[in-house]
């Protein structure tokens, strides 16, 4: 018990201070650590693991879509990232520069990728020539490079992890049907797989991304109101293309440019993880991305028959479930307060009086709920508590956003319900003006999140001007 | 055939030019493309698949044996580069160096990793404290760069993929366990998944990676009778440990230092793989990492019937195998050439003479040989077939190699069959003197390869100096 508490108080509380308890978490559940190297992070085993299992998902989804996966070089040389001019506008002023290699200065310095539209744009004039090169679904994943100032592990560092869709198709059409599919394929995901309820929605115009004719985010609220942009999937048009003389001869034998699209999500997913589902106990974890989903704890294991029946139990569920028996000489509280921290979804207890019942004791991470089990159905309880471990995670996470969801009419009315209720989303009608977004901004505190897809307007004024309102908008607060 | 015979004649001969074979290879069979960012590669969707299936098996190897996956940052700042003086020394001179983030000069610069062991000590001084933290058994998968003057796809690039190992342990006997644990499972990979039959040996000390006590090599030979090095594996003994002064308390209550070993093998296999299994029809791929291991074509397809019977057998095979079925509607020559060209192990021809008789044709790719198969023996038919390429093409790589590997005592003797025979790997003896082997690769032109483990002496004296002889010793040109 000592122990046990020594490990719980060693983290700050979330209503204390949210972003101590996040860092807390980051670093007392070992997903990252430190180095010499300013402003990125060191992706430990268990936090490394957690990429993985998206990554498996994701890759997965990616190829049954006919997406391929390709390598390009991790270097731009400076011409190239300039021939685009809104894109090397976006990027040139947070790139890291390569300007010697060996001891010989370099003719032309090279910068570390911050994305690869560039790259691909000069492999495609390379490859496409006719209508029949096209599609072409290409998906990489790597790492890349922005020099941001100020960083957080997951959320904002110099590098990150990510996967990079890249695609190139005949017509307009077909790649704004891309561009919505991959936003979906990101949307389902979190919602299904990381439990995590989003708002799909386009960027307004001074929030796309840089050279792109349409930007759609998926934005999640996290515990403390604040919003997270989750990922994102752009439509180009054929800009690029004809920055990069992209042609093709189409089927009536005219040559034309072809269409583009680029989708992205990054390691800052593990963050929204750590911010939607966390407590105060430290790191929740939906079973699907889970390193460990089921812990089994001995108690009593001195007494004889207790190690070999949790080594039992081990053996049934490892074909289904990524188990960890842990027979280590810590004490059964410790061990709690451990697998807790490290958000592991279901835990299992047995001992010598459940070994005796033919049962054994689930607790579920999320809601610490106990539940005695039959031996008999255990492989069915353990994959329904599973179950409800995701559908609890969405279920709190969903109700923390109506919550905090704030239909306001008026710019006193958001500076109110903030003050009243705190951060969260603010929607309100928008007239498309960018001035009336920056005042937004500047008077409430809340930026223009996203333009919400297939959502109904609330009224018919500018929040701001008071004119006539083009959009519903979601506003808030963002990491 | 007009088609089929184009694609055949745009291959150089292995014969006539077999650098320029091994490129038209390359770029044909669609494994890699060029960019602006020289020296290095793209990895095309087909040539990158590869890789994928290589890092599939590798990586449920590694974690069968306990290693763990993570992820460093790619920079390290120069001072830290610095701390281990042979290492730095080795490496200094190729790597690459980023001196500005955006438009501010670094205070400090950082060289993109040429490999990691710095980044990976001073973490684990961070996190091993005691002798329960070991081993530690870490590896990483990524990018690595380093400032080649010469460069070739696969072989040697400035960017290139790998995998890094890194372990620490509380014994010297247990770090060297390991390092030579991981040489036999790089070894058994080339042997059983690539065929490609390997010498695991020592390097000698000249040779040794830089900071490394100890450092094993796996030496293939190629087809044209050059050697190339495929993985290594290093012991570091508690040099690094010294230099970034990671400690532990052992059970003893004493502080020491742990021992330390790094393992990789890069994307540089695939050159190998070409080189080793490749003829003048194309690629040849060894089935284990095929991207597509079974192609299907239909023959006369515009009969009634053919296209649905080839879709009923792929629909048969794709859950046991990785079938692409060409219903394209380029000639069934064309389809041939195309998948000999890409080294599909196996392709099935189906038309209506087969439907008729319940049968298809198999085709080997290594010896193009035909095989009329029942389709109620299909599966079987296709997984004995397959396993038959795997062993063909490994008796023919261990043929080529015996018939190239000479056992030598004088000097006269390795530049005589060396002229008749061609080039391939020498036997001799070697006083251990760094001297008598740089006099043997300025006389002879064949360099020291490795000190092979667990082979016989094959005379007393050095062929360089007559003195008495340590060690034999494979000598080649390499790649």
């Amino acid at each position: 018990m000592a122990n046990d508490k020594k490990l719980v108080e060693a983290i700050t509380s979330m209503d204390v201070d949210f972003a101590q308890w996040y860092t807390d978490i980051c670093k007392k559940a070992d997903l990252i650590d430190y180095s010499s190297v300013k402003g990125c992070m060191i992706i430990r085993p268990y936090g490394y693991a957690i990429w993985e299992n998206i990554q498996k998902i994701l890759d997965t989804r990616f190829k049954e879509l006919g997406h391929e996966n390709i390598y390009m070089p991790m270097f731009i040389p400076e011409s190239l990232l300039q021939k685009e001019k809104d894109h090397v506008a976006g990027f040139a002023p947070e790139v890291a520069w390569v300007t010697h290699g060996g001891s010989e200065r370099l003719t032309e310095r090279m910068c570390v990728r911050p994305t690869s539209e560039t790259l691909f744009c000069e492999h495609y004039a390379n490859i496409i020539h006719s209508y029949r090169d096209l599609p072409k679904l290409y998906n990489q994943w790597c790492s890349v490079v922005r020099w941001e100032k100020t960083t957080r592990p997951f959320l904002r560092s110099r590098e990150f992890l990510w996967q990079e869709g890249h695609t190139m198709h005949a017509t307009a059409e077909e790649a704004r049907a891309e561009t919505v599919q991959m936003l979906n394929v990101y949307a389902d995901f979190h919602e299904q797989d990381l439990a995590i309820p989003v708002i799909k929605g386009a960027k307004t115009p001074s929030d796309k991304f840089a050279g792109a004719e349409d930007t759609y985010a998926i934005e999640a609220l996290m515990h403390d109101g604040k919003a997270l942009q989750a990922g994102t999937s752009h439509y180009f048009g054929d800009g690029f293309a004809k920055a990069f003389d992209i042609t093709y001869t189409d089927k009536e034998n005219k040559i034309v440019h072809p269409f583009q699209t680029s989708w992205g999500v990054t390691t800052r997913m593990i963050g929204g993880i750590i911010m939607t589902h966390g407590d105060d106990n430290g790191l929740v974890l939906p079973p699907a991305v889970a390193p460990i989903q089921v812990v089994i704890i001995p108690v009593a294991a001195h007494k004889p028959g207790v190690i070999e029946a949790a080594q039992g139990l081990a053996d049934r569920l490892k074909s289904d479930f990524r188990v960890k028996l842990d027979d280590s000489d810590n004490s059964p509280g410790w061990k709690y307060a451990e697998y807790e921290m490290k958000g592991v979804p279901v835990r299992i207890e047995i001992g010598p009086h459940d070994i005796e019942a033919n049962q054994c004791v689930i607790v579920t991470r999320h809601d610490r709920e106990k539940t005695v089990v039959s031996l008999d159905n255990l492989e069915a309880a353990v994959a329904e508590k599973l179950q409800a471990v995701r559908d609890g995670l969405y279920a709190k996470a969903l109700a923390n956003r109506e919550k905090r969801t704030y239909n306001c009419e008026t710019m006193d009315e958001i500076i109110e319900k903030l003050a009243e209720n705190g951060d969260g989303f603010v929607r309100a009608m928008w007239c498309g003006d960018p001035e009336c977004e920056d005042k937004v901004k500047e008077v409430t505190g809340v930026g223009s999140r996203c333009i919400p897809l297939g959502e109904e307007a609330i009224g018919d004024k500018c929040v701001c001007c008071g004119k006539p309102a083009k959009q519903l908008v979601y506003w808030g607060k963002a990491y």
